[in-house]
């Protein structure tokens, strides 16, 4: 029996000799590959802190102490050491342990995040909190160097050294964020890293000092030299302007160097940031060669690290990347902008054909979309290619800088839709409700891959202002692609299935997907139900609405969004303005609450977004008992 | 006739010789201090840059040299210098000047912005076109300090170092944000300030290197000391650390200074900071002693600075300090955090009561409200209260780190509804869409400043995760604060005046007024209009709906925000599921386009929301030709 095994929390890991860890990081490393290749998962960041994490819990006692973990996704050896080692394997599946923390998981994970560069602000609540409560423990904000680009962990940074607050920031430097990282701090990490072992004691420079000129002329010289070598004392100089010390750097996969850069920091008060360099992917060769690749990723070969790819179309970020390619191949303006994504939105094949026209500007969304109006206003047609669920950080840029202004961008929503295993944080379900509200926005969504080339002609091509196409993760549908580009008009719907009884207005792919079933069940039973394609949430197509409406035939809605203010009730404001209302009959789409991780299947079962539900209601809500007082003739209000 | 009445364009502000500038500077300075004492606007930031924009069109040709300017507030003077000094007095008026940049005015104003931190990352995109499309140009961002605490400036300044884009920076540091600078950053910046003659030539530094002990020993450490060095020559350190040649600091109201500056700079290639120093309300002593009330001030009385004030009940912003402060002596949990608004929110009071639980975070609403979440995860009662128009840079924190994880968050919403002379990018009419689309959140407006503390005691005393409470900028309604606080049930709404034929839903003081002014109408021509307070948007009172429906009592929304997507679609969605939506009648909002600046009467105009036409439109659909299907007896869909 190993170490691992025996161990059931935080106390087991303090009981360990040191001597213990290399075989201890040994059997979490094995278990980490073994399993994450049946569950997928985060890998390569949780291969990267087992020294780290291990280190953590012997110097802090959790959750007295409170570690704040930045994104989260790295916690896996922290959940494997609070007693969820036996739970691994349920990881990212439908009511499994979350790839994230979740603070309903364990009373250690005291804090949840998806999104980077969170933990800088909380962790700095949790002291002013603990300070004003009279309250004692660490608080201990762990996050990697890639989340130091987002302009959130700055601001935290900024009213952190103003404070002097008591708070350990221990960088987890590993060189990346997701991709490689890019950006001058970067650069300036990379700095500090290379240059390898800076003086340790203040000794060296003060000899140096008592040997310095004392020449009347050189005196002033001489105390800019004393003051300015603060700089080689603690050569993190740009943490150290900002009032915070800086310890480091230090080999973050070595036990004793962590043992004793811990023993010496934790008893510091005040700000510090301890620079803990370690290697993404450490202790598999498959990922510490291809670190990018195994940062999230399906499962996969433990003996190659080969994915086991499921057969099926290319996803549609790739048939994205590939019409976008032919596009920019026409038409200079085109350029590319993506917020650390190059790999998750499958963007290579345009670096590589284009490298002078994608810009990585690191985990930095507010950036990414006003440096794309900036781009616009000046003549270019940027296209930026965001997550969805990331866009929500860009939200004021897409008002202020993009909408209010009517700046020619194409807003590119990758993932957009349900994401399966990454869960409540990396769903891409408000999009919807936060742009179709917004003046000058369209904003689409095509039912496949060939219909997103012509989507995206459309949108490169329109001069009217921002255009917004969100697409889903997964794979594509399956359809050939066209050989030309057309434009499609903007605001038109595309009749899928003619209906006498329903037509059902629905949104994407996989929506549209469930239509065609909800509408054979429907069939079966008697009654004639159409499909739409709405490919156009704003706007809207209201002739054809107004054709549904003259001819009485009910609508209902499909979205694989938030049923709060997304597309149905976009239909809904439509209606009710032309004084239509009376046709419209259900809206379908994600219920009022946050949607949990699994597959996206159980996930759209999770939601109530399956045909025989739907069917069931649309039928009786037309002929049932419940009869949908609106549609019947004779009107009136039900009780 | 003086230097400024016959400037008709940069051209006429370049001809004159370098001895006219100041006689133009105080003619500038002169008319801006009488003409904003009748239209109200922001004084002192415009006073501390005349001489700056002066010599900023002397030194580059716009608009093919490219001037971006953060925020835009501090453009009057370049207004006067464009063309525009004749229509300086219908400043920010109905159908005036804007009080920011617009692009609609000039082709100088090439960039438009509201919220700060923009200019960057907008500047730098203008820089990657230019240089893509072979183009020519100088592009120069003028930004404040204040701007700097924001995280997209950072974002931006990231990749504008690795990408060593040739743009100049011009860094206007007046020690002020809106109110004074508070942050790591600033702390730097007034080092740098101070720090004065700074070691011109490395001349100095040379020599000393020189004269270093050359012994083996030390070799190691002079290479050091060398390398440190440029810590000296270039005191930026902190920007020379992301790429950027720092310069300066300069005196911003010293016209040769900041003209061999500039010389010298704008030959430069690559990244360039010049940090140019100013005073806010430079030469106006009222403004310059009290720059804080004079950054945005209303109309004052020239002589004195006195503010010129209507009379009427005290702002909504000061009641709910009001009632903060009451709430907080007897809830020791209470803080209140700002980003930079300490002023504008009428916080005050506050500060001095509880100095050490209000938190001004600088211009950072992201780093705000998770720092709000994480004191809310510890155990605190954290206010946030943020303008609703800003709160929209944090819409990411409150989605991920607030009401997934259901923090006991209180959202003070300030500014909710139009606000006026600012205009388009200020107006807070998209919080009620993108809030109340999100799971756990609580979303209420009171209807006056006395229900406005109950619901505060409501939201401090909820703990069921955020509660966010907007109201609007101006006055009170003028009545009694009760003496005792009590709480109001979380989504009941009350029935402020019966109605048989109509019952109007509205949410906020100015809607309520104006649906007690359409009841009177419709009173008038015989129909019987009742009037609700909504004040809870999410959740709604569903009972009280299912009431109306039950006695077939149609309805109509109310509300000072986007239609899109706002309070009467949440209506409608509520209505559709429970199939009643036969009661729906009308949604009154704003339209689906931007509403520029003006009064609020002005613009409640331009939006449609008058009592005479709301009237008529609700008579026609209940009772004339147009007759609302929907609500008919006999039901069926119109045409």
């Amino acid at each position: 029996m190993g170490y691992l095994e025996k161990i059931q929390g935080p106390d087991d890991v303090r009981a360990l000799p040191l001597e213990a860890l290399p075989e201890l990081a040994r059997e979490i490393r094995e278990r980490l590959i073994h399993v994450v290749a049946r569950t997928g998962g985060h890998l390569a960041p949780n291969l990267g802190v087992v020294e780290l994490t291990i280190m953590l819990h012997r110097h802090f006692r959790s959750p007295e102490d409170k570690l704040v973990w930045d994104v989260g996704h790295q916690g896996y050896v922290h959940k494997m050491l609070t007693g969820r080692n036996d739970r691994l394997p349920t990881l990212r599946q439908y009511g499994g342990l979350s790839g994230f923390l979740k603070r309903a998981e364990s009373e250690h994970d005291i804090w949840e995040a998806g999104h980077t560069s969170t933990s800088l602000s909380a962790a700095l609540g949790m002291v002013v909190a603990r300070d004003l409560q009279g309250e004692k423990g660490k608080v201990v904000a762990i996050i990697g160097d890639g989340a130091l680009t987002a302009g959130m962990a700055y601001e935290a940074l900024n009213q952190i050294g103003h404070l002097r607050a008591d708070l350990l920031i221990i960088l987890n430097d590993n060189e990346m964020s997701i991709s490689p990282n890019v950006g001058a701090i970067s650069h300036y990490l990379t700095k500090l890293r290379t240059h390898g072992g800076y003086l340790r004691t203040k000794e060296e420079i003060e000899q140096l000092l008592l040997r310095l000129p004392q020449g009347k002329r050189l005196t002033r010289v001489a105390e800019r030299v004393k003051e300015s070598l603060k700089a080689l004392l603690v050569p993190g100089v740009l943490f150290e302007e900002m009032g915070i010390r800086y310890f480091g750097p230090v080999n973050g996969h070595d036990f004793t160097a962590l043992d004793e850069a811990l023993q010496q920091v934790k008893k510091l008060r005040g700000p510090v940031l301890l620079h803990v360099v370690t290697k993404k992917g450490k202790g598999y060769p498959a990922a510490e060669k291809d670190a990018d690749t195994f940062h999230g990723i399906g499962p996969y070969k433990v003996e190659s690290g080969e994915p086991i790819r499921r057969v099926g179309p290319p996803s549609f970020a790739s048939f994205f990347t590939r019409h976008l390619i032919r596009l920019a191949e026409r038409d200079p303006r085109i350029v590319a902008i993506t917020p650390a994504m190059i790999t998750g939105s499958g963007l290579k094949p345009f670096l590589e054909r284009f490298p002078d026209r994608l810009f990585d500007v690191g985990i930095a969304e507010q950036h990414a979309v006003t440096f794309a109006a900036g781009l616009a206003n000046a003549g270019m047609k940027p296209v930026a290619v965001i997550y969805s669920t990331f866009l929500q950080r860009a939200y004021d840029q897409v008002v202020h800088d993009v909408a209010v202004q009517r700046q020619n961008v194409v807003l590119a929503i990758d993932r957009a839709g349900l994401v399966g295993g990454d869960g409540e944080t990396h769903h891409g379900v408000f999009d919807i409700a936060f742009l179709r509200t917004l003046p000058n926005m369209v904003l689409a969504m095509p039912k496949d891959e060939n219909e997103l080339g012509h989507l995206l002609y459309t949108a490169v091509r329109y001069d009217g202002g921002p255009f917004a196409l969100r697409y889903p993760r997964g794979e594509g549908v399956g359809v050939p692609l066209d050989e030309e580009y057309r434009e499609i008009p903007i605001g038109s719907w595309e009749v899928l299935r003619e209906g006498r009884d329903l037509m059902l207005l629905a949104v994407g792919p996989n929506m549209i997907a469930l239509g065609e079933k909800v509408a054979q069940l429907l069939a079966r039973r008697g009654l004639s139900a159409g499909l739409v394609n709405a490919r156009f949430i704003k706007p809207l197509d209201r002739e054809m609405l107004a054709e549904f409406a003259a001819k009485r035939i009910p609508v209902a809605t499909l979205e694989e969004a938030s049923a709060q203010g997304g597309f149905g009730s976009a239909v809904l404001e439509a209606l009710a303005e032309a004084g239509q209302l009376g046709i419209f009959v259900r809206a379908f789409g994600l219920p009022d609450r946050f949607i949990p991780h699994g597959s996206v299947s159980d996930l759209l079962r999770d939601a109530g977004l399956v045909p025989e539900r739907i069917a069931d209601e649309l039928y009786a809500r037309l002929r049932g008992d419940a009869l949908a007082p609106s549609v019947r003739e004779e009107g009136g209000i039900g009780s």
